[in-house]
């Protein structure tokens, strides 16, 4: 079964906590065993895990990618947003995630999360639910 | 269903769009709704999702990655591609796409990309379509 | 058929080739055409594919992201590993690989490893065995 959502981002770069709209999918797709593919359609996000207790890291990370893959290094890309093109290939557009008892298999510390780096934009992305 | 094809890169660092290449396995496959998976079988290569409107994007990338990681680092391996390695790794040998009504979710802009960081060379990949 | 295996890390940043496990986790589940997830729980981890030949290679990497994303820059993260975390976002924490004739459809010099960037710690992983 496929899912498609909408958020919107506040800032350039952003992480935005999507778990909750995962385990959603899982549930209403009501699979018990299987995976979950999660996929943004914008070149300038990225889907990724990360640790979901203490804001402080995500605040590092994304502070850490502006200062080493910096939006005024210069790129020829006459929309100026290289920078974010970059981080969403080294982040990964595309996430797959194992589902058993019903559950996404995260670890406790785990949060599934939509990065995007040239916002603030309204973003889609999609959760593919696979039993197997 | 499983496909392979071979491509030839013609410079160290390329970016080479095999989406059209994905869409034909997807056809062949007559899946109508599930996932396909892109997977590189050598480690200087990778395979990523990118902006297919504007080559000055992959150019940015490859400049960009040629200058962060570089080939002339003080590197130990003797062959003298870690940074080839390094750049497989970051971006990632596998990708996995949505497939639903017999097509590609992709976004508009996106394109799929065989990267090659330490060519020219003859290669191949291969594209898994599973049905779910 | 999903399975979880334990592994203990020895260093602060390591690569350990989890290469028999997944493959014995391909056997035992008697799959001879799919896919297989692997998927590490923790935030300061990552699974990649990268060269099994000369452990150099496996070195050059450690040593270079420990230069380029250095446990002491300046963080705001209290437990002072959101180099970790960084470093697990850039290589992944899921890895889909190919089955095809009951084996991975890896290349000759690929190999699976978990990739530790906050150890040295006991260690899980995952790997979901999916025909299709």
């Amino acid at each position: 079964m496929l899912f498609k959502y909408s958020i919107k981002t506040n800032s350039r770069e952003e992480m935005i906590d999507i778990t909750s709209y995962v385990e959603e999918s899982v549930k209403k797709a009501n699979v018990k065993e299987g995976v979950v593919v999660v996929f943004t359609p914008h070149t300038t996000s990225a889907i990724t895990i990360n640790e979901n207790a203490d804001p402080s890291v995500r605040r590092d990370i994304i502070a850490f990618l502006k200062d080493k893959i910096p939006r005024d290094y210069p790129f020829t890309h006459i929309e100026g947003n290289s920078d974010a093109h970059i981080k969403s290939s080294t982040f990964g557009c595309s996430l797959t995630v194992i589902i058993t008892n019903g559950k996404l298999l995260l670890g406790t510390w785990q949060g599934i999360y939509f990065c995007e780096f040239d916002g603030p934009r309204h973003r889609n992305f999609y959760v593919k639910v696979i039993e197997g």
